[in-house]
């Protein structure tokens, strides 16, 4: 066997991620792991979860973005919007030598995933009808659909198998906000907010290490200077803060309380960090932030294959 | 070997199916897969969901017959409602041959799945209670009762052991309302609302099929003309319109958007539905809905056997 | 081997039960659960709630201890306001001859658990870091500390490689409510409401014995002579009461409906208990409710250790 041979798995898969917008309040998510532990016994399901707000293909791009680092190899079934969006189609989009494959809509949810696990090698639109569920109703492809294409895969049927072929530069790309230098001031905006209510901005630490230590927090309920720290417990409490998150980027955060609630922050609001006061270069005199979102496509080709 | 017998499955089962009222806010759920895999350690257990609100058998009873056709043979564990009841028995119900048991509370929950898994073969009331966990208190039959239950039957012992035999027929049947056809036009109600705001109703496509693709629904806001399509995108957006649902029923639903809240709907709504203006044979006057429940009672004896 | 060694496993666990505050409605949880299968594939994880409610230590401990009773041999993973605390260390804490550990922050979380496991036998805090994962942040120890620390338990790693021994006296107690008798009433509190809205009292059904099968129940909205019952279907419909609930506590109860909505109670809401008017000894007069909280520690020593 060639190197590259080497590095491939046997047939199939044991592991298969699942993510969605089904909710818990019904059996849907139940249904799609029954499905899953029908046809493919031998897979252990992980839920990431299923608490996707519906449509929300954003968030849950985020979420499978965020878990994409510690995900088991095998396959990952992410569905958001998955039976709306106008007859998007499904794909199985494989990366990584063949180490996992992403299953789901064909809707930018798993563009950034697919970037982070460094591209997309193989992909296909899942045509082929002989491996999905006959069904009364068009309308639940997580269960008619994915799921039992998911179980092909991890009985080592090959992606090739499971439909045509597609270009990865004709998916659908994620389109996902950059924060903006402008005039020496950072405008971002909230990204996700946890349950602890947490603001994960779309800037890093590395963005504001000139600044040092504090930075100037420009919120549409007003400025203020605040300490950027490596852990809750080491803001003041009851003030808010920049800390450094689990996923390494910057977070509003109040100690032992929601920044969400304290500071009427939704995901999406604008936010807007500078040099602290008086601690700028220059002293030079701060603008006023103005929230024009910028957008990046994310693209699922191969890492290093050109644009 | 008989045929008969070639068809039973080696003594024990290897996937427990569970569904409750008992919430994820706190372990009470958890506490349940404990004593299962403590029990019957080799056991797969699939929650379908434990979200049924509280004491709603109805709700529990059409959400598990949903997820039937979808689950893997083995044993149903499910308990709505479960403490109350006024001590309506513990019961556990054989299925297809021996490739299925229902366990819960023989207050209607199970009737709607037991039906459509071809009806009640054995049954036993749960009254051995050498397989019953020893408790400080008696309000957790689902934890006590039907978990050491469900893994006697898991490890092989046989449903004859675990408590006495009692006539199908003696079981608590299901009341599910059936539409009623009032002068052409056809009466029914919301029977479940999905997380995306999907009404169902109790009205399949077969129903109105004389109508072509399109009927005029009556709500209590006011009367209008719908389309009749098989999938959400095809609806215009944020007009309502009647989809062919992932179960084979029709739902009232808005593209992208929930129809509960922007029709003010609830579970339990009268909704009629009638030929759309004008396209109705004769043009016949559409008459007021009057929304008279209509129920039916859905019986736990074998398909084939005589009422 | 010694009878002492005969008793003690083979190194390594096969079972996880998880119980957190990260909540469902993103990939926190099913992030953990990631890192848990990669790490110790051959593990299975028992979810047992992660609704805590967000930096509820107390909540968290209760819940931890109910479970206990039902949990399987194996780690316990616990985390309530792990990332929080003010720098509380991460403990691992072996019980029962090390057919248990329980993984978690020093904050008080797991000592009733430990507590009822039979107490604390080896110690350790986690300052061993090759055992945790690298993170880009530090703000997500469940992720980085605990579950690479449970994975390497369950794969035979002994808990002295984990860290540094800690005396388990000086590790942080629980400090929970017990009743208090004023002049032959029992002054407690609400400890949960579950999700029937069934409120549980620190007040067992032995400190009411000596009333008989009534009491006199004392909340801030009036009181009322209560019959004391084993089973909610028992209650009159409509009209609170006392059950023997789950756990072998007393719970005020209403049946088939939820006694904190109807009686206003929430967790750590004053409730008092006397006998029922007329039937005390003596007919001795009832005083008004105090509701002083009287607290105690819960230590982690190993039982039969002096205090």
């Amino acid at each position: 066997v060639t190197p590259d041979h080497a590095d491939r798995p046997p047939a199939g898969f044991d592991t298969v991620s699942f993510l969605s917008d089904l909710g818990s309040v019904d059996e849907s998510a139940g249904v799609v792991r029954s499905v899953l532990a029908d046809l493919a016994p031998h897979v252990r399901i992980i839920d990431l979860t299923h608490e996707i707000p519906p449509f929300d293909v954003r968030s849950g791009s985020l979420a499978l973005a965020r878990a994409v680092p510690y995900l088991t190899a095998g396959v990952v079934l992410a569905a958001v919007d998955a039976a709306g969006g106008g007859g998007r189609p499904a794909v199985a989009i494989e990366v990584a030598g063949g180490r996992g494959v992403f299953v789901g809509p064909d809707n930018g949810l798993l563009a950034p995933a697919v970037a982070l696990a460094g591209g997309a090698e193989r992909c296909v639109t899942l045509v082929r009808t002989e491996h999905h569920l006959e069904a009364p109703g068009a309308t639940f492809p997580c269960r008619d659909v994915y799921a039992p294409v998911v179980a092909a895969l991890c009985t080592g049927v090959d992606l090739a198998d499971l439909g045509d072929p597609v270009d990865p530069g004709d998916l659908l790309p994620a389109v996902l906000p950059l924060p903006r230098d402008d005039g020496g001031m950072l405008v971002g905006e909230v990204m996700w907010i946890d349950r602890f209510g947490n603001c994960q901005l779309n800037i890093g630490p590395e963005d504001v290490a000139p600044w040092g230590d504090r930075a100037r927090l420009h919120l549409t309920d007003g400025v203020r200077n605040v300490p950027i720290v490596d852990g809750y417990h080491r803001l003041g409490v009851g003030a808010p803060g920049l800390v450094v998150d689990a996923t390494g980027m910057l977070s509003i955060a109040v100690e032992r309380s929601s920044a969400a609630r304290e500071l009427g922050l939704a995901v999406g609001d604008p936010v807007s960090l500078g040099p602290a006061d008086g601690e700028g270069p220059g002293g030079a005199p701060v603008t006023t932030p103005v929230a024009t979102p910028v957008t990046t496509p994310v693209t699922l080709r191969p890492s290093g294959a050109a644009g």
